[in-house]
């Protein structure tokens, strides 16, 4: 173990810069960990885009424990080299939303022990060491950790958080089983995680897609989905109508990054009683939101928003079977000394169509 | 049991006529009702308004079995005599909705065992006794019949099908029990028979309204329903916050006749992982959709419509019990020749504010 | 289209003949089967042990529609030339159980439109075809059926209801998806059915036998069962507890035919809270019932029996998928003029571990 | 606030005696309690009888902040003077149980933030105030708290728990509501809260004791169970038979103290399909238990124990509606030097058919 870490510290916008800080100290229930691998997701380009504060960006983080107080040690089940995946969360434990199980809605915001997350809180707010893309990170006494099977390779291992948000809102949401019709509109990193999640739990799927991601439609027929419409070339509505016999779609989700059409479609693609799980943002009204087809068609309409502690256990045991070629999704690999370059990657100023992108600090 | 029926016969738009029928005969499947009462619903209102070939109109139907089949009363565990609540639907029983339960989207259409519904059946379809404004009426084979307490006032059994909705709604659909708070917009027939069963189920329920249905929103206060808000005079989310000390509604209906408001404020005054059930077609799309709140705050918003079987059953076991003062949702009652009179009173062609309003043929 | 119909009849115990039967005429709700082939379970054995009066037997059908009214074809949404799979069931469609999609549980016995069974109705009830075991079936207009995909081969299609089971134990009673641990014991070939279930629906399974079904137990290796115990050799519960991490088993089914010990062992290796299939009748007390285990354990113990709509519309797709290797559960197949053979070949009075044994008519 | 603090510590078997300790001080996550009333609970009397170690029972608590840290004031959302409901259990809130909202199967057993319960921990375990029959109590970081309204008398609150369990019990494990017919066999504190618990979410309840219970079933009549059954004088199944129309009970509970008769009868008096509820530790087998019954009728069994968060809610809330006349269980209080007898009297060494046996210090 070193007595100093370098981490790259988003320093304003769109700039990191290589620091190093003090290995922290521990208590009893408190830990450290080696980063081994950081995927990026669609947060971290967000952060770095508009940042402020110095902080230390990069929360879906696959590493080593390090080290470990004996409290943390029993209340986690897990010892010193132990391989892991984190989630972002650091939830109080003790409030209404965390006493039933729903800690990602913690209302806690207290930093001592509150909802701070990890890759989003200042280096002011010491030991600092809060996000990925450093070579250790500060484990918290309300972190939350499952773990990870040595034989994966890191770059399907870093898929862990992409692939519970697919089991929560496709499996526990969705309740996509065999027999069900899944479609998804928006082929990107989690609309892929979300296929494979809604395979392995025995659904039939179409990904929905246009031209400018055309590769990743063929990167979805490579991993097993069962169709593709690219909806540049082909009528949404009849092809869907084809694929199912008529029948139309149990549960339809957009995870598409802007426009509103794909709200609208998605309601007309799903069955009678079928569920319409919305992912995405879209940061504007949806001016043709059509409530008599809702109630016509009797449909299920449900936001959907990070994980479970089920769902990232879902999703380690998963990737642990090896059962889906989970490293075709990735795209981009990055030493800790690019991280700007990765940032600049996974936000699409840089070649076209990344899915995975990582940093191996 | 008479030869000859009376029925009140909508013979164009707005009018009808009293003809006689000859009483059907019967196979062993089939059964003769003697109607005791019936309830009007708002759908029997509109075919009123825009009727275009002869039929008998009225669906909400109490009445006793005058005569009945030998396997029908096998089928059904009724005899002469037995006092029952009729749905409206006649489901063919064979397809897979009616497999799978979900018999009131039986999507079978055909005449002799179709999709077709009691109070809309024009006359010219034998033996025309298909609907409630009506000495006798005629029970299909596939008539779904639910026993009826033989103690129960006539005005109060008259509610089974607006409670049986309440029940689908309320109960099945939105979960209403101990611990939950339930919100409904729109304090007519419908609204108020849902506030009474999300009460039956120990929720604590808000009733929302109008100034101009201000005396049902008083109505509501002394069947039970713990808070009303008169939105014409209060802010609706300062008095949600208020009743429900911030913790905002779990379960949300609108059942509105028009207008969009609801529909967002709706969504507004849900908790986080709320509900929001829409009842009521608007005729028109939700410009101002705020889908962003939907993802946020997690919401699930459903169409709703009509009841099940269990629905139906919980309704008319409410309804025995006496728990609640059902009699007082009773405005108007009607005698057969004045079923004009009465499909005019009901849609507020007549005095304001009307609740359920029967005919007793 | 013959006018002449073969079928094997049971006459007396463990005998069969062939007799000539009269093509029945059809009216606009029934329909004729060409049988293609029928595979053998459990309960033709008993039948055609005990028999005391003449029947046709076998009821895991599967056939060709060769003759079908105008108003089944419209209810049923089927043609002439459809490949189907057939349900044993002939529920009434109107009662209580059949309104609630639990047709299985339907309570009528009126033998015009009841609970009657196929394979299991003597000749004497005309028109006689309502078994298997014979070149054409009538179908009741009551009839529950599905459609087969063509491109599958007979003996994977024959599976039908055995893998419907499966489906409806594992994935609707015992919710197996991926993350959870299943444990099957008894490897005939209902075990096995219900291990291809729930590996479709992503679940983890251990199956569990004796060295006398040593063939069954490699042959679940062989079709992807994930982990075999052989109790004859191995300790059950430190065998499951290092499989499981110590985690122990969240889904438990016992499908031995005959002992107590497998109850008393299912409900030790069920991790707490965890679920206990009971699929098989034992004809006797369980004397050691630990019920202090259950509450100790929070478990849920459930009596399961045949499939529901949903679960045999499950098999169809999933054996229309091609995705695992049905056929390696077929051992004998058998010509109608061999029916005897066949169902003690079946009832284990020959070669040792059948499987899936059927007759080609 | 006093400086000392005076409790009854039990000291042996069946013996306590008043001690004096000194008020705690607390760090910004803990908080002390002034306790207002203490329910006894069946184990607490277990605790009594068999004590080897000093220490402080008591945990049905019922009292006011008087003093709490900022930490614990914003993560509890409680501060000086509120009124509250206290759980006996102390989570860890990092394990698995506690994040996936089952933290009364919390596995952590550090004595620092482990599973210790109150009521339970050695007076040796500082700061010692771990139980409810004191002045004042410890409050644990890890405390799971619930406010109570100001206006419920104090032998209301005192019942919060028992009625989490009859929530908990009733309505989440048996989904008890309008329609659904339950039946309770052991009319004690638990089976007339659990009563009490069903009737609130809608149901209709069968309270089933002896004629050595018959004051508190005729109690249950008083305080709205709709039905009750002596089975020294009645016929079990025939009552119950008589009462549901013959459809039998849709959720059975036992929590009888002793004996197998209840656990067989009620696998009786369920309905197809019915679930049977295990609440009550028989300390033996149950040799007659009858598993072709289980299957027969697909019976659902379940070992309950204890509460969630979600049904202490409900418990809070339904108790503050003052909706049902709880104040009738209540059958002895005492005070603080009076503990000894308090625990003889709730242990049956003294009045018959105690119910509701409490301590106000």
């Amino acid at each position: 173990m070193v007595g100093k870490v370098l981490a790259a510290v988003a320093i304003g916008e769109k700039q990191t810069e290589l620091q190093e800080f003090e290995m922290p100290e521990i208590s009893p229930e408190e830990a450290i960990l080696r980063v081994e691998i950081v995927g990026i997701c669609g947060t971290d380009v967000s952060y770095y885009r508009k940042n402020h504060e110095p902080r230390i960006l990069g929360h879906h983080v696959i590493g080593y424990i390090e080290k470990i107080g004996d409290l943390a040690s029993k209340r986690w089940g897990l010892s010193v080299g132990d391989r892991v995946a984190m989630e972002e969360y650091i939830p109080c434990g003790q409030c209404e939303a965390c006493r039933t199980g729903a800690y990602r809605s913690c209302i806690f915001t207290d930093p001592r022990s509150g909802s701070i997350r990890y890759g989003t809180v200042p280096i002011a707010h010491k030991p600092s060491l809060w996000g990925g893309f450093s070579q250790y990170m500060y484990l918290h006494p309300n972190s939350v950790l499952h773990k990870m099977a040595k034989h994966v390779p890191a770059v399907e291992a870093a898929l862990t958080l992409p692939l519970a948000n697919g089991f929560e809102w496709m499996c526990i949401e969705g309740d996509a089983k065999p027999g069900k019709i899944v479609a998804i509109q928006g082929p990107g990193q989690q609309g892929l995680a979300c296929g494979l999640a809604a395979k392995a739990a025995g659904a039939e799927v179409i990904m929905i897609g246009r031209s400018s991601s055309i590769r990743r439609l063929e990167l979805a027929k490579e991993i097993g989905i069962d169709h593709i419409i690219n909806i540049s070339n082909e009528d949404l509505l009849s092809r869907v109508n084809d694929i199912t016999s008529g029948k139309m779609v149990d549960v339809v989700l957009d995870v598409t990054s802007r426009g509103t059409t794909p709200v609208t479609s998605s309601l007309e693609i799903a069955k009678k009683g079928g569920t319409v799980l919305l992912g995405a943002y879209k940061y504007q009204n949806i001016p043709e939101f059509n409530i008599d087809l809702v109630i016509k068609n009797t449909l299920n309409i449900k936001g959907v928003r990070g994980h479970s502690y089920q769902s990232v256990k879902m999703a380690t045991e998963f990737i642990a079977s090896g059962r889906f070629p989970l490293s075709k999704l990735n795209s981009h690999n990055y030493r800790l000394d690019q991280v700007d370059q990765a940032l600049k990657t996974a936000g699409g100023e840089g070649e076209p169509s990344p899915l995975l992108v990582t940093v191996s600090p």
